[in-house]
């Protein structure tokens, strides 16, 4: 099993998470061996949802983003396994309530949970994966670990329900958005970078970096997903086009289209997201006026410049293969939408 | 502020939580500052919710127990006003998160949070505070008390979901009812029972006497409230009677008045149950049915089996004004329905 090891620092045309998925590959076998044990109960629903989830094809990045980091200070035991693991089920149930929240019927292509088993398991299978998340926290034994995914857990709630506030507002500030995703989506990549170095005691500074990183590619890798929801700047979509704008939901391109616009096209995004008047004609004419204002390019041009602060954060730490395929997990989110 | 001792050991007439509430008054007023300075946020929402929560005028009951556990054995730091937060915080969340699942519209005479809010905003407070309830955990840094709150949490929503399974289902077995409520009532009870003792660094007799004490206590606090659900033996309710039968939920007074009944009556049953016709003359039918098959008087007769084991489970321990005021907590859980 050969290691992919990229020259440090050094762009890469074909930006790819290959190098992250070969360093952790042992590790992540562990993990999925993990998430199946401890999804497991004598109460057949909660597997049986659990194994849906699991099946889902989500990437995964967290936890291995949680493996890289502790393996980089030479952590030689057993707990990031852990950890990675209890990430990928505050991620879990995460989506199992926001699917709730936002009625989602299709997640990545497939029915959500809630369209086969209903809200109200989704509702506690989720409680049930946080607390299964929490139980292997504990098992690991680092209050730091536990102190920062903890936080996580109250920060990440704290902005979806900022979210609610935000829904269909389309006064909503750049700033004001940029919160609610701070919370909601980069509190979470954030704590799954630093658990590493926590677990592997490394240092202060560590610490920092790996935080800061987690931070800002958690950003940047939410802007791009808001980008590729009205179709980025390709064509190629593991998600459905526009069931961000069907939900009403109001994302960085929608703000920066509403503030561009005239008064008349704000009276088009007011129908659209505040009337729910979002057929597939609207859908177009909302791609159209992105474009025209440059709100998607935008977008992702603010994605890039979280991009580059994850950089720099890593940047001051010494050359190991796991911070060249960090840097790499950087452009691959960058170039989804490129 | 006096303090009410009890002779330990002897049935008082009067069965009160009185002695709980002046033993654990000064603990109690740290705990409603507490409480109120972790459910706040600058998400407005959030704390609006929580006071909402706050205000609506529960017992408190189980921090009460967690705080009188820690004295009990001699605490003297400040952990167990973080833990009996953490455990009212748990509690809360289950409430939300119950209302959400149960359709409730009403809890203790007034509207559900959800009615006023929406389910989406209860279902993430109820994240927010269960994250919270953690972060104050890892804050008192005992790890046998995390492991034990967060097993408790994974068993609560264990509970939820096996009760999803058993609703509307009239072949449940008074096994499989007790089986849900251990999870999903008595498994809080027990973890708040026993962390007192656990901070304290008693022995580990101590600690699986006030695991089986809080255990069994909480088994006997849901057959009560089941039993005060239709009505008890009294007349004076702080409850709707009814809203376990309106929202066709199969407790233990139905499941032995399906068993026992006629053809005919279970034919009644599940028209109420199973079909939803379950107005007004139904609810003075299956009281009724309730009655002639002594369905409640059971219920309750099972409740007083459970306070009995959790007495004999405190009985070794050395008398001290917290064992009177626990065995006191027994005698009124009972009590509310004779």
């Amino acid at each position: 099993m050969g290691v992919v090891v990229n020259l440090e620092g050094g762009k890469r045309s074909a930006a790819s998470i290959d190098g992250l998925i070969d360093l952790t590959k042992d590790d992540m076998g562990r993990v999925n061996e993990l998430i199946l044990s401890k999804a497991g109960s004598d109460v057949e629903l909660i597997p049986e949802l659990a194994r849906h989830l699991i099946s889902s094809g989500g990437k995964r990045l967290r936890p291995m983003v949680t493996l890289a980091a502790a393996q980089m200070f030479g952590y030689a035991g057993e707990g990031h396994v852990k950890l990675a693991t209890s990430v990928e089920f505050m991620h879990t149930a995460t989506l199992l309530h926001d699917d709730v929240v936002d009625e989602s019927d299709m997640r990545r292509g497939r029915k959500t949970a809630r369209m086969i088993w209903g809200n109200q398991a989704s509702v506690l299978v989720g409680d049930f994966l946080l607390g299964q998340a929490f139980r292997m926290m504990v098992d690991v034994g680092s209050l730091d670990a536990l102190d920062i995914l903890s936080a996580a857990a109250s920060v990440i709630a704290e902005g979806e329900v900022m979210q609610l506030g935000v829904a269909k507002n389309l006064e909503t500030t750049e700033d004001e958005y940029l919160a609610v995703i701070k919370a909601k989506t980069a509190a979470l990549f954030s704590a799954a970078a630093e658990v590493g170095p926590v677990i592997a005691e490394a240092s202060r500074n560590d610490r920092a970096a790996l935080r800061s990183f987690g931070a800002n590619l958690g950003l940047a890798f939410q802007l791009v997903d808001d980008a590729l929801d009205y179709g980025g700047n390709s064509s190629d979509l593991g998600k459905n086009i526009g069931d961000d704008f069907r939900e009403g939901k109001v994302t960085l391109p929608v703000i920066l289209s509403y503030r561009r616009g005239s008064e008349e096209e704000r009276g088009f995004w007011k129908c659209a997201i505040e009337e729910n008047e979002c057929d597939d004609a609207a859908l177009e004419k909302a791609i159209g006026l992105m474009n025209k204002h440059g709100a998607i390019g935008d977008t992702i041009g603010r994605a890039r410049h979280f991009g580059e602060i994850a950089r720099d954060a890593l940047a001051p730490l010494k050359a190991t293969p796991q911070k060249a395929a960090l840097f790499d997990v950087i452009d691959f989110c960058i170039s989804r939408v490129t």
